[in-house]
């Protein structure tokens, strides 16, 4: 194998590949990326059993081949080679070794067969169909933090990601909870997806596939099956198994009755809740809401290091109401609202209180009290 | 004690004092910051029993008093206030509480009398002197890399400050060493140093210290006896104790008779051991340098990993020499060279290597090599 690559398109498709590649590695073939070179361009994969990451980048390829080194090596080299550099990998088959060399700089690095590496099985998907990276990208990132990390509850670890109804229609829908928030994002079903089997993207298939949407405009392939999902543009293939687990009906968790509204500025009521929360203990995070005409007092008693109250203007024609809640779920949602007021519906100071943007119920979120 | 404050102001006094405070105290109080206000102004005081910072801000005093907080909980309510609110501080003396208001936020926090409060006793300093806040900085920031963690070797747990001499005159010095390298730093004896006696300044302090000193034309007042250290602005005051133990007689690891002269551009020198050390195992982080007629091989050779070698253009004309360091030094010292180019001397490859940077002698780096 011979190639010459651009240094900036070789860290582009380096850095994908290292990230999946886990630190720790009983396997050592775990540790490494896979290169092969073809044509008139360079294939690098990753792996770590369960997701499997394919970044494809242009070279100037002399001779076809292909071998694996370590990735996070590989990838702190190109990292620290001078922009703009041309950088030459070349590999005899014989040595054992991978030759790297950029300027008066040259590396020699240890490789394992690329017969060892595990690629991953290729699958039947029952569905195609493909979105825009930034509808793609809101469904995730508004919900990955309600993602739970409790590795008992395993069907929690991820973003379920499905085909269900709103207002009569069919939506592409994620949900995300840990029993103590919940958060259900939706959006135009793509066409294709009608028969897409609801799957659970585990979590750190969520973080890896962020990378994949951060221009806009790009049109993702999504494929689905079963047990596999696949996330693909023209350069990157992103391929991970679902978690092996029925998600719990949540919809039965979302509350339908609530009908006290409380409408608040959301940056100022994050602030005002961050603020009161300084004086709570470590452990509980508990904040008090109290309700009255158009007035909000967020509220913490903490005997041990004080108490803290602060008031707010608000939009409230209810009776008056007391609530708590753990501060750290109310920053997170108010912090999911970014274009209007945030819409808080909530029941009595036991029940589940929901949270919406103005009156979008596209994106809504579910917070549990807590007892104050 | 009740009195108004501007909240940058607050913020300003309030971190300093809050940063010498240890997290984790068996003391309860060691964890507050002694608030004191009378005249037109407050002073935040804090203590880790080692160091006390005393922070004097300007305010409205409505009621002269005294009491103490929570440096942390304080600090991070003033940092949540918002830019350019008056924060109204006020305690009663009765209920053991400290209201902080401020716009439409109120905290109550948890106070302990003031007269537990640990305030350090006052000193008779042996030498007073003034310097600008640059000439310290500069003397601290070149040396504190090289200052020991090991806490066995205490008495290299800081840097020692002190009088000496260089080319013929009297300078102020500080000196750091870990036993595999030392800075010396030097400068101009201010007037009114020449009887300081010397004073290992530890670790804490340095980082401390380092805070009054961004202000360039800043003047610091120095404050020296046996046993302590005092550094002050108008504003604030640090005082110190000092390591209690005896500074090794450095002069000795500092080599006379090195005659090999290397000179490189200490950022493509940087950048070049920063790379080759790529594949270097985590633990040894050796690189062999390689020294022929203006010419320089960096190289690393890592049985597990593989091999690295960059060549660098250098001005270099006396026998062939091979010697190793550890990456980490080198990157270290060739990090603290920056209007020209560094310039080491070397001996044999057994030997310690000094470099500087130019013809500067007013600071130099000693590295102990490493066998490759």
């Amino acid at each position: 194998m011979k190639f010459s690559i651009e240094r900036g398109a070789l860290l582009k498709a380096v850095s994908q590949a290292q990230s999946v590649v886990e630190r720790r590695n009983t396997i050592p073939i775990l540790a490494n990326v896979l290169i092969e070179a073809e044509g008139d361009s360079v294939q690098f994969r990753a792996t770590d059993l369960d997701i499997e990451v394919l970044d494809k980048a242009p070279a100037q390829v002399e001779r076809a081949g292909a071998t694996t080194v370590s990735a996070v090596t590989l990838h702190e080299i190109v990292r620290k080679l001078p922009d703009g550099a041309l950088v030459a990998l070349s590999e005899d088959g014989a040595s054992g070794r991978l030759t790297v060399a950029a300027g008066r700089s040259n590396f020699s690095l240890a490789t394992l067969p690329k017969e060892d590496f595990p690629v991953m099985a290729s699958s039947e998907y029952s569905a195609n169909f493909s979105a825009p990276a930034h509808v793609l990208r809101r469904l995730f990132d508004k919900s990955k933090f309600a993602i739970s990390t409790e590795e008992t509850r395993y069907y929690l670890n991820g973003v379920y990601m499905h085909v269900s109804e709103a207002d009569g229609g069919k939506v592409l829908r994620c949900v995300a909870t840990d029993g103590h928030r919940l958060a259900r994002i939706d959006a135009d079903l793509p066409s294709g997806a009608e028969d897409m089997p609801g799957v659970i993207v585990p979590r750190k298939t969520v973080g890896e596939l962020r990378k994949l949407l951060d221009d806009d405009d790009m049109s993702i392939a999504v494929s689905v099956s079963e047990t596999k999902v696949r996330f693909a543009t023209p350069d990157i293939t992103l391929i991970s198994k679902v978690i092996d687990g029925t998600f719990p009906d949540y919809t039965r968790v979302i509350p339908q009755g609530n009908t006290r509204r409380l409408e608040v500025d959301a940056s100022e009521f994050a602030k005002a809740v961050d603020r009161v929360a300084t004086v709570s203990s470590e452990r509980s995070r508990a904040v008090k809401l109290s309700l009255d005409e158009d007035r909000l007092v967020l509220s913490v008693n903490a005997p041990d290091s004080g108490a803290a109250e602060e008031e707010l203007a608000v939009a409230y024609n209810d009776e008056r109401l007391d609530i708590g809640f753990n501060a750290k779920y109310l920053l997170e949602i108010a912090s999911q609202v970014d274009r209007e007021n945030a819409v808080f519906m909530f029941n009595s100071s036991g029940d589940p209180t929901l949270m919406r943007e103005g009156n979008d119920t596209t994106a809504v979120y579910v917070v549990m009290p807590m007892r104050v």
